[in-house]
């Protein structure tokens, strides 16, 4: 079953709000076994809603509409579908004394233009509405089944869940779809792309291959009948993508690299500290955003000056020597911090975020060091990008290393 | 001019990400007078994005799309661009020149499939792009313009800001939108309606009040034929806001919170350090998210266990009498690291940020104190939300009382 969705409502297109609607409906497809192939956002016009209603239509299996239910002028949602499938709207009486029962019990008088959300068109019927006033549409003309949803979050997730997502459970075809990310880190999206290789032109699971900031996932994607079989379909590839990449692989589906490090540490019984310049505390906030990171994260010092770097271990010969964005300083952070935390694994995050070049070094210079009992590690890079950019890519890079180390990965 | 946006990406689709790509090139149409009459989410198949592309120019004056630009064979943009205006892309050698320039800073070779990037058609000129390794497009083709933005959030808006909107600018014409947000902190959103009063009913300019994680904007909104006829209409009305709000407005636009403390820090001549527990270093990342903060940040302590809270001045006496989540230990806390880095103001926060209860305290009980030669202040709520909700909530509140002692509200 071919689906695209339509949002409606011109403070959309004028960005007063976020149509999280569609997200929320898109999330819910695969499971169903319906295919999106379009979401679409468009103002309060009746003429550009009709015209785009009937192409969908036209092409799709499915419409599903929210948003332009309401009473107003500006709701023309049910105009805009009577148009497009040539019918016109009529009140149904049972509708409107619901409504006008709504009302009551709110203690309000019904104003009259109330009335049009309680038409239907002979190809519709009304979907209840418990939550608001506007009762949705579900039409079925030449084939193709279209569903108008209310605009308000609350009203259409619970018109959706109650209502129209069983009745569509009943007649999609029965082939669902499930998805399995794999995420991986320090291997470049072409690099990956490269590695899968012929697993790219599977179509059934496909694969699909993104770079995201904590690393490049890989997305396996299978149509079955049935979960159980759509995961039979998922498994010889997630092993054969564990296979080529190995332990860069580091989680799955919801997996925060954060999580997966942390419980790397927990595993090895390692704990952590961390000493930070450029990236300004964003590192530990990171390390314990992970509930229970109390028994691994010893600390963190955020030394933003050189004075403060001095004060708590980094010699300084070392900064005046090479420099305090050098990777001899970031090492002597690393070492500092474990020694004055008492941590097995010390990190060491020194850089210039910017926006003015600093220590001799370019803006998105940024030198990370780990020191450990199994050895040391360091990555260095320039990264010309937005502070927040910087910040969180040195996060990325940290953890990287961390996880090395948790690994065992690193020699003395 | 006509706009409409089309978001490339099958994980849009698949409710993967949320495009939020769309929402920023709306909010920026009005002020430059361009008319938004769709948006689109369209995933990775040539044949549709042709088919769209082809629509939109047929029926549009500006066509906006990002994502696909990328290196991979699910990257589709390019191709089905070039198809929809019936043109071929060759390589431009200065482009390609670029490419491999910009991976050989980063000290990787070039995998040769990222040769397309550097691609274009006759129609079009590329766009650069400093912040990553695909360029824009600039096509334009039978009086439509078509531009083509990388998918990333960073790449994208930078490349708007820099050279699709000013050129945007210079070829649009007819009524623009100008809007001015003022942010308030402290009063709440009745207050704050309650106070603006007659402002509301206004046409134009127009004046909305919305509640934001960082207190209530105001929003005034005007429609004029030049920026200059526009910003005269705000003047006055924002001249009336801050006359009722006194102190309380910040900002403005895209001012943070962070950045207008700092800026207050910076004037009266004061520094700041923080010891944190529970907000686990987010305070001091959130201060130091402001480029030229190490003026005024002297550093910052995570002291995520007692040990390391008693290690850096926080007498064990107060723990043990009071408990770790107490006013008493948030107090010692800014005492301690006040005294620790030397600075003039210290903030101590500790709390539950869960997911169990912590010191016989609930999941969400929050205490900030503060510190400074003019006076102490404190703060003390239980918000139970998510881990990442409860951390930012803290550095909101911490950021209003350091900004109440920068401006000398606090009594000795």
């Amino acid at each position: 079953m071919r689906a695209e969705i339509i949002s409606i409502g011109t403070e959309i297109l004028l960005a007063d709000i976020q149509d999280t609607n569609s997200r929320f409906i898109a999330s819910n497809l695969p499971a169903l076994g319906i295919d999106l192939y379009y979401m679409h956002q468009i103002g309060d016009n009746l003429g550009r809603l009709q015209e785009l209603i009937a192409t969908a239509m036209d092409r799709s299996d499915l419409v599903l509409c929210t948003g332009g239910l309401g009473p107003t002028e500006d709701d023309i949602t049910r105009e805009a579908i009577a148009a497009a499938v040539g019918e016109e709207p009529t009140i149904v009486p049972e509708l409107e004394a619901n409504l006008r029962a709504f009302f009551k019990r709110r203690g309000y008088p019904m104003p009259e233009k109330n009335v049009k959300q309680a038409t239907v068109i002979p190809s519709g019927e009304a979907i209840p509405n418990p939550r608001g006033t506007a009762p949705g549409w579900w039409v079925e003309k030449d084939g193709t089944i279209l569903v108008a949803m209310p605009g308000p979050p609350a009203e259409m997730t619970g018109m959706w869940d109650n209502e129209v997502a069983p009745r569509l459970r009943e007649r999609s075809t029965g082939t669902i779809i499930v998805s399995r990310t794999l995420k991986t880190i320090g291997i470049g999206e072409g690099t990956v792309d490269d590695t899968v290789g012929p697993l790219l032109t599977s179509t059934n699971p496909t694969i699909g291959v993104y770079a995201k900031r904590d690393g490049v996932h890989l997305r396996v994607t299978a149509k079955a009948n049935t979960k159980a079989e759509a995961s039979a379909l998922i498994q010889p590839a997630e092993d054969r993508i564990r296979e080529l990449f190995g332990s860069a692989v580091w989680g799955a589906d919801d997996d925060t690299l954060q999580a997966s490090v942390g419980a790397l540490l927990k595993q090895q019984g390692l704990t952590i500290a961390v000493m930070e310049s450029c990236t300004g505390g964003l590192l530990a906030s990171t390390l314990t955003d992970v509930p229970g990171s109390s028994e691994y994260f010893k600390g963190g010092l955020v030394t933003y000056s050189e004075a403060t770097k001095r004060q708590y271990g980094v010699p300084a010969h070392v900064i005046e020597q090479y420099g305090v964005v050098s990777e001899e300083t970031a090492a002597a952070m690393a070492t500092a911090v474990r020694s004055e935390l008492g941590a097995d694994i010390g990190v060491g995050v020194t850089g210039v975020a910017g926006p003015d070049p600093h220590g001799g070094q370019p803006v998105g210079t940024t030198i990370i060091a780990l020191e450990s009992p199994a050895g040391t590690a360091s990555a260095n890079y320039v990264f010309a990008q937005t502070r927040e950019v910087i910040k969180a890519r040195a996060v990325t890079t940290a953890l990287l290393l961390v996880r090395r180390a948790a690994l065992g990965e690193l020699s003395p």
